[in-house]
């Protein structure tokens, strides 16, 4: 027989049925037993007799009548509520021992090293289910939408070059080249512009960035996901707009029940943020008791430079007093070019914060597309001759036809903490690390072996 | 004026447009210049007088009016040679040097490192953008057909633990605990089959997987992806029906102009292919020289266990001859069960491989789902009582209600590589390493500064 899953089950009154799936709960009654059987399309009564002893969680089978209810007994909560099913036969596939972590309610009272430990239960919660359900919906969505727009997702490299973005790397020694290292991509800004240098004109991809920086409630240690996008023979408008255009489309068909508090979105000068709000990321709800309400804003005319300060993870930071407000690559406005000599600390960049809630959940800019402009941004910052050499590839690609480009890299984990209302972004990913950087489920970073190290020409200090 | 794009100037006669694009050819004939230019959506050819000199893939805008060609001047092999750009004004974006490689013909006679080191030019080259435009197809039909088939996109990390798979671990040193590493992913096994214990039924992910493996033609050094997908309460005939059913469909969209050889696919036993074809990967093209055929076919009924041999990056093989023939968490087959304990190396296994035109384009298994059975596994392969830990975590999911569950990961650069008829699997790739493992256009691997060994608690051998 095939089985029948349990979303099917309303439209087969009457009919014989073989269910899978889990023991969401058991009420014994003597004689007679009522399950609640769980799989991924729904949960459905089963009443019988006789029935073997099975522990809530087990894996079983099921199979028997659908019947509809007697009308008093009909559950109005339930969407398979106004009929049950009668077992004829019921088989154990999988016994549950009794469960670490209880997987009812929404797991905020339970230590969350705990609940990391035991994910795969962890996410059998309705609520984190419901979660890494609707991520899939948002990105599914998302890239459709921009597929449709002619973009193309392109995957760039995780193994790659360390640059100095702004915080610190990861590192992965090569064992063909013993003593070197790959670093893992803060983002992938630089492939990015080079496929526009190449020609492609609209490219996205749902990236994977690390960023080896101390974790907070809105940023997950190690590893992240942006939705990374780039556009050439573009203006800031053109991003903000498109950006705008996503976004609500994607609260729209994917949250339905979200309002956004206004259309077109706020846009609101670095400096004028500053000074009304304190903040260059304000929360604009209209009411912050509002579960649903969405209060996007942009943020633009950021200073192009930030003065450097020492926690700065930036590597050029020796020789000037000149940080990147954003990045490197971020363009300065065409009326403020002029005063990179004479006073770089008021040149205005073209970049845009796209902030929702209080939180911003992206960045991006108008590039740097003229090699002149690039080394003068690299003497600002400080770069050394060395640090030059790093990007030389960047400067070479400016050689050969580059149009202009810019884009944006909406925060996926962020947006979706926001958007579901949830505490951490720790909520909206499948296996997070722990706040100390260790791996949900299995026991990472662990040991190297002797073998490996010796191959890789390393050491660990101290053994 | 807003721009036009390309494609849409044949609907735009008599009109003027502004066009932004790379000049792809010049022909001066003294008072008159021919230009082609081109984006990303296409080229035409302009036409104009009294020119600023410009040279080939410089970036220009062109302003100008469509005007249909005289008859004698069609050219029916553009589909924009019906009509010209009558150019009124040219206006230079970004000026191109003379190109360090050509990116005219095919790029087989250009040595393949300068290819790498210029990947922004060489994907210029209309194969590579078309195999990279195809690439994003392929990966947005997969995505939408399983989406439509209830299939839930899952990201795993890729910061993770070390763990026994067949192949060498890239290791990534941990800065929270010094001394310690994480491991890049060889593929995300243990979470897609943690997932399916968490109960999501039907996951995939289009997953980023390392092995630091000797480079081959149909395998890029370092990274590659695959479709990685994963079932509960299937069978084997169940995982074969999806995959061919997926495949099928996605050539039929796709790739329209290729022949599938037969269907349904021919499933071949292990045995049979070794003894038919002297391969388990066997090209069954009734024709190898139409490079529009496209021969699929499935090997099934593999040993569950091969020999050990020194070459093995298996991490186990010290106390037993054994080692699994696909990976340790592919279940044997039902009826085999008790050979385990009398006769483990006629153990056949529920795994099948996925072979085209002769590459292994893809493998997978039912997995195991019982605990005593994957201990027993373990035992085989001689793990020792640490190893055995390393894994406890997924002995200890087994305990709490766990589907029979199965799936399969198709390797993605590989399976295009055969399909675009492509020699290499890096010429479906945006910025693949070299054989040597060095990055593209970037120069990596590369020394790290002692500040980040420091922090990492590593020291470079011989420094």
């Amino acid at each position: 027989m095939q089985r029948t899953l349990i979303s099917e089950t309303a439209k087969k009154t009457g009919e014989k049925v073989e269910l899978f799936g889990w023991i969401d709960s058991i009420r014994d009654h003597g004689k007679i037993t009522f399950i609640d059987l769980r799989d991924a399309t729904g949960i459905v009564q089963c009443v019988g007799e006789a029935l073997d002893k099975v522990s809530v969680e087990s894996v079983v089978s099921i199979s028997g009548t659908v019947v509809e209810r007697p009308e008093n007994l009909i559950n109005p909560n339930l969407e398979t509520g106004k009929f049950e099913i009668k077992i004829e036969k019921m088989e154990i596939v999988s016994r549950a021992a009794e469960l670490p972590i209880p997987i009812g309610g929404d797991g905020a009272d339970i230590d969350e090293g705990l609940r990391l430990k035991y994910r795969y239960l962890d996410l059998r919660r309705p609520r984190m289910a419901k979660n890494l359900r609707l991520r899939s919906k948002v990105t599914t969505f998302i890239r459709n939408w921009l597929t449709k727009k002619d973009f193309v997702e392109i995957e760039t490299p995780i193994l790659t070059k360390t640059t100095p973005e702004g915080a610190r790397d990861f590192i992965v020694p090569s064992r063909l080249q013993p003593g070197n290292f790959y670093a893992l991509p803060q983002s992938p800004q630089q492939y990015k512009q080079l496929l526009m240098v190449a020609g492609f004109e609209k490219y996205f991809q749902i990236a994977r960035c690390f960023r080896d920086e101390d974790p907070r409630a809105d940023r997950a240690y190690g590893e992240f996901s942006q939705l990374d996008l780039e556009m050439s023979f573009v203006e800031q408008e053109d991003i903000l707009r498109l950006t705008e255009d996503l976004f609500s489309d994607l609260v729209a068909e994917v949250f339905p029940e979200k309002k956004i508090s206004s259309s077109p979105w706020p846009r609101i000068s670095h400096k004028e943020a500053k000074e009304k709000y304190g903040s260059d990321r304000p929360d604009l709800r209209k009411d912050k008791n509002d579960k649903d309400e969405l209060a996007f804003a942009w943020i633009v005319d950021f200073p192009l430079f930030t003065e450097q300060s020492k926690e700065d993870f930036y590597h050029g930071s020796g020789a000037s007093r000149w940080a990147p407000s954003h990045h490197m690559f971020t363009a300065p406005r065409p009326e403020d070019i002029a005063l990179l000599d004479k006073d770089p600390g008021k040149v205005r960049g073209l970049q845009h914060d796209l902030v929702l809630n209080g939180y911003e959940v992206g960045g991006g800019s108008v590039r740097i597309h003229d090699a002149e402009i690039q080394k003068k941004v690299f003497d600002l910052i400080g770069f050394s001759e060395k640090q030059k050499e790093e990007f030389a590839h960047m400067l070479t690609a400016f050689k050969y036809g580059v149009p202009p480009h810019g884009g944006i890299a909406p925060g996926l984990d962020r947006f979706l903490m926001v958007v579901l209302g949830e505490s951490s972004v720790r909520e909206t990913i499948a296996y997070p690390m722990t706040a100390g950087g260790t791996t949900a489920v299995m026991d990472a970073p662990s040991e190297a072996t002797p073998d490996q190290l010796k191959e890789l020409g390393i050491t660990v200090r101290g053994k």
